[in-house]
């Protein structure tokens, strides 16, 4: 009785304690610290792709990555995976495939996830139309699990284009539960989600400060990306953050891969590779006194508890 | 009552003589001509292949090609087509996924096709051990009707890898069947088809002279597949042949979809492509007198009558 009443206790305070303390503190950092995941999206979709984000993982300037399960070449990041046991890559949950010329189609027969040829929509709002949660739910399940199948062992959990989980509660719901059920942390901020939405996140939810990225308006201003990375950085507040980015070099097939776009195209990513493999990248972060953190260090000290 | 004896007679004379008449004699050529359809597989399947196959077809040194239906890179096929109506483009019908660390699904939610990753099998044995008959009937008219809604209107069919449709007379039945439903030649010669093969061919079907091809040997010899080539283009005898080649850039991308495999691999794709677009080989086709022909030349004049 007296070893249950101890354990209460613990609990409680734990909790009250954890609930106290900011997520620097609870990773064991202090609350001034500044940690950020460098987090490369798209793994998966093309070797140019994954040749640029492996390369800038090994140089430890990217800290984390996340995967396209239903890509072509999600078998090359599975073999990087067996080479690297460390990388850090979670899984990108995909319902679209939203380039012209080259495609990819679910894992599962999902009916209600595909155009007319079969292939994933190539944008959210035919996806959010079309989209049974049944086939959702079985879609993104099977994604995970055929990652952990191939030895990918993933870090999170974040969603490809924002898609579904942003525009419905119950798609939102759903993120959640995967996380919980995999015991992984999926990628979440408050910052933007409506108040209904804050209400189903859990004490054991992992909600990280802020999810910084590059818009179109970045790309095109002058100084490009470089200038909106440079300005996050500089600006970073203590906290631990993550700020999206993909990186993949400029050449002939990221180049038809990504045709008639201009956003998050070709250019656009070889300039994210450039940016942060580069001396300057590593220059500020040293200036800034910015540490980078990865995903699976949240989740083993936060989720797993190892 | 005339009129229906002399149709009579004429359907008779014809087919009479369209019997004696040699394949090339029937496409309005001489007996003697030498006539060859250099064939270009596996469009689809990269940004490389595409490019390379495209060059060498608008160069019209490659004269026909065909297309693997669930590769990635499809749709830049479709839209090549667009600009391009003339392309001769046939169906490479698929069952197989042969490379290690980049795959394709089939287009239909085929159960008995598929490894445990739900890609098809790499090899035409697992294939055999596990096709239903149904689901690879299935399988191929998807592949078939999914070119043509696609604008493709293929000129013929082929096979990748040459699985199934040689080691089962059932297969072997599906694939002429397929091609006499949507009016379009099959690539076919009597070359090794066993005796019950030839038995099921109907005096419908178009049966071409020879199907060349370069095997791993020619690749090792001294001069390579350059001298493969021309042995067969200085050895070619009069009548009506494909020549079976993949043409495609050796280039990163295709590098690494290749990766592991020595034949008909990257280098050998390039070997293919700087042969069939060389001044060498446009010289030897004048010299020897052989005449380029396309399958849609063939499936005009002897199918569908245009």
């Amino acid at each position: 009785m007296k070893s249950l009443l101890t354990h209460f206790i613990f609990l409680t305070l734990s909790f009250y304690m954890s609930a106290q303390l900011s997520l620097a503190e609870r990773l064991g950092y202090s609350k001034s610290d500044k940690l950020l995941i460098v987090h490369a999206d798209d793994l998966g979709i093309s070797h140019s792709e994954n040749h640029a984000s492996f390369t800038a993982l090994e140089m430890g300037t990217v800290s984390s990555t996340s995967l396209i399960v239903p890509s072509p070449w999600f078998l090359e990041v599975a073999e990087f995976k067996k080479i690297r046991p460390d990388a850090d890559i979670g899984i990108h949950l995909t319902l679209t495939s939203e380039w012209v010329n080259y495609k990819w189609r679910p894992v599962t027969n999902a009916e209600s996830l595909v155009d007319f040829n079969g292939y994933f929509f190539d944008n959210c709002d035919d996806l959010e139309n079309n989209a049974r949660f049944k086939d959702v739910e079985k879609e993104l399940k099977a994604q995970i699990e055929l990652a952990i199948s191939n030895g990918i062992n993933p870090t999170h959990l974040d969603i490809h284009m924002g898609c579904l989980v942003y525009s419905s509660i119950d798609y939102f719901k759903l993120y959640l539960k995967l996380g919980r059920e995999y015991k992984i942390p999926v990628m979440l901020t408050y910052g933007g989600l409506p108040e209904e939405y804050k209400k189903v996140i859990k004490n054991e939810d992992v909600i990280i400060d802020n999810v910084y990225s590059a818009g179109a308006q970045h790309f095109d201003q002058e100084g490009g990306l470089a200038k909106r990375y440079t300005d996050v950085l500089t600006s970073l507040k203590p906290g631990v953050h993550a700020l999206i980015i993909h990186t993949a070099y400029d050449n002939d097939e990221m180049q038809h891969l990504t045709i008639y776009k201009k956003y998050w195209a070709s250019k656009w990513r070889q300039d994210d590779f450039d940016f942060f493999t580069s001396q300057k990248f590593k220059q500020i972060i040293k200036e800034e006194n910015i540490k980078l953190i990865t995903w699976k260090e949240i989740g083993n000290k936060l989720i797993k508890k190892e």
